[in-house]
């Protein structure tokens, strides 16, 4: 029986998974984690809104019942296409007839890997882990702080790179400061707290049309973040982050900073032997095949593909797309009939900000404020993996939009771990 | 306005807070996690059954109402009781008229202080995620590997400890390995995991008379438990645990230890300057202070109280009565009042074992099994800390048992992070 290896189980690669269930094929889905992410709630678990096993569900679990179909928890650490193999981090070798890479991407700190301790991104729950931590350790030390000047520091917030994770993480970060901690502080005000939107380009969202990043700007701004477009991050550290605007430079003293700004497409893109584009992304065919070799397939935020003349965003839509194609082509092929071409059908496009504020765009409709975050709100929950995750995703944000509580506000360590580990202390 | 110092928001400081609330008195609460935990249920945590934010509450928002108190997260590193102070890990201190030290404990490994790292305890959310991944990730290992004996290695349990938290998680090993993870491994039967609880004396729950001891002991092993009592640990190592019974010295090759053997007292106690007992704990007068004190108090498991002329048990309704009558007592003191002595009200024990199975001891009334069960379901969910709180555990727990499925089977660190880590791979 034909052996396919999937590597990723992300959007792309859960749903090339499932286009497999009932086919003549053996298949390895291979993941360095032991869970599928709904990656575009992350945001709130970075946040406090919800707790990990709410956006996320073991892969073996949702694929138990596909009895074609072997798990592995490995890291894949190189790919062979001459001998058809792929190497694991214990260097076991997986032999496959057909693969399909959904790796996803990473950060990129476009050459300032230094920076990634100083802004942590925002891509695997132990990312938004961290960040919530540094959230709400912000505060504490704020709380403990007897400096003003200090004080502000811990109570800045920076938020780099104005695109869809950026935004609603600036959006939700004002709404933790005025609402949630509201009146559990003795020395300091929570609602004092400052959030600043740092973007490179000129406007925020930029795979929006100009009207609407206008008014996802607005509705920014008028929950209270402090929006700076044009802005390039030159300098990065522990108190401050510097950048460059058509005034000069500017310094923002800003203890907490998080990374939005850049991705790049997973390295494992480098070891298929074919020549990358700008973004490190691997050139795909019609079929998502990578040149010369219709046994590998290429899908998700890590293949350049074009649809209509046009690229392929990196979207969850698009992977799911290129999954359910790409497993096609190796059905069809197995079975000797012609393959399909990918073409991208694009449903529309949605961005939230935070309470009661989106912006969304579907087909020629675009529409902003209360009802397009009511509308991110259905697809979401609509789009969440699992009967179960979807109850739980509901009442959390019902509770958190009534009482404005969050519900996963829990830091494991201690402040004895955080001291011998040498984190700074407020009164340093 | 006189100061009160209270260290630790476990049960016992919490209920000294909120005994307190109201008072003319200025409070702050120290504590060097964020969070109050509701213990009983967090070995649900270590097994993935409830996720952190079900079974924990920022103090900060437990406590925001009591306009009277100031939390503080930090560390308390030592007391000094004659100049009235408590410092903390950044060397700051802070001035107290009263103090109540409500530090708990922690594990006690009886001086082999290495196993710590091979046999994890149960104390903290930092424990129980670590416990959780060692158990999922010992499923992983084993589906990893070819070779039958290690396998068996990773598919052996050993809980060291037949104490509650022992039991507890002994019981939920076995419905993890057959229930939750049926069906989901293509290597590996699940089923065939072996779970081995180890106790040092003779019967497993010594807090409970011999004959529901027994009980205990009856449901575990219908469960499926491997129960070896009259076994003293003598040595840890990666691949195995040794014990040694009346037969001689006994072999267990197993990969995965959780130690609840030992408990020992908070180091704090220490510096308070009396004489601690053999557990190292505080001994304290009927008005819970230390010896020449009557501004010091020490409530929880880190007292040694005596009611009725009889030791307290270190339990949770112990720790909360303490905390009112030593919140009282400062009351009662700073008006000039009788102080009030502590006297402990039993309302029972429980203890559960797994599905259906629990053992319980009202007054005079003893039950087991289904009965048993329900009552301690009832009566967990009702002493869980907030409204909010015990509608997320009762709905994770409908869910969990009618569908055997656990809802938070999420490891966050990915396989490379854990080789990089040095973490060791099955195929060595």
């Amino acid at each position: 029986m034909p052996h396919v290896v999937i590597i990723g189980c992300g959007f792309g690669g859960l749903a090339a998974a499932r286009e497999l269930a009932g086919a003549d094929v053996r298949i390895t889905m291979i993941d360095r984690s032991n869970h599928h992410l709904f990656q575009p709630l992350l945001y709130q678990v970075a946040t406090a809104g919800l707790s990990a096993p709410a956006i996320s569900a073991p892969i073996r679990a949702i694929l138990s019942e596909q009895r074609n179909l072997t798990t592995l928890m490995a890291a894949v650490t190189a790919i062979d296409v001459v001998a058809r193999t792929v190497t694991l981090e214990d260097g076991a070798s997986i032999a496959y007839d057909h693969l399909i890479v959904a790796a996803g991407s990473t950060h990129s700190y476009f050459g300032r890997d230094e920076w990634a301790q100083l802004a942590p991104g925002l891509k695997t729950l132990e990312d938004a882990f961290e960040i919530r931590k540094r959230i709400l350790m912000a505060f504490e030390y704020a709380e403990r702080e007897t400096d003003a000047r200090r004080r502000q520091e811990w109570l800045t917030f920076t938020v780099i790179g104005g695109g869809a994770t950026g935004v609603e993480m600036a959006g939700t970060l004002v709404e933790i400061a005025r609402h949630t901690l509201s009146g559990e502080f003795r020395n300091i005000d929570p609602h004092s707290a400052r959030v600043v939107l740092i973007e490179g380009s000129d406007r925020i969202l930029g795979a929006y049309p100009p009207d609407l990043s206008e008014k996802a700007r607005d509705q920014l701004q008028k929950l209270g973040v402090d929006v700076r477009t044009g802005s390039r991050v030159v300098h990065i550290d522990e108190k401050c982050v510097r950048y460059a605007n058509f005034d000069g430079e500017q310094t923002l003293a800003s203890r907490t900073v998080i990374w939005s700004a850049g991705v790049a497409a997973s390295p494992l893109g480098k070891s298929l032997g074919v020549e990358l584009d700008r973004a490190g992304r691997v050139p795909v065919s019609a079929e998502l095949n990578i040149a010369g070799r219709d046994d590998v397939y290429v899908i998700g935020d890590l293949a350049a593909a074009q649809s209509d003349g046009k690229p392929v965003p990196g979207v969850s839509p698009a992977a799911k797309q290129m999954g359910r194609v790409a497993a096609r082509n190796i059905k069809h092929r197995i079975a000797g009939k012609p393959t399909e071409a990918f073409a991208y059908q694009d449903y529309g496009s949605l961005a939230t900000i935070g309470r009661k504020a989106a912006i969304a765009m579907v087909g020629k409709l675009k529409f902003s404020g209360y009802p397009a975050w009511l509308f991110w709100l259905f697809v979401h929950v609509y789009f969440l993996i699992g009967f179960r995750n979807r109850i739980m995703v509901m009442s959390d944000w019902a509770w958190a939009y009534l009482t404005f509580k969050r519900s996963a506000r829990v830091i494991s360590s201690t402040m004895r771990e955080r001291a011998e580990e040498g984190h700074k202390l407020p009164l340093e």
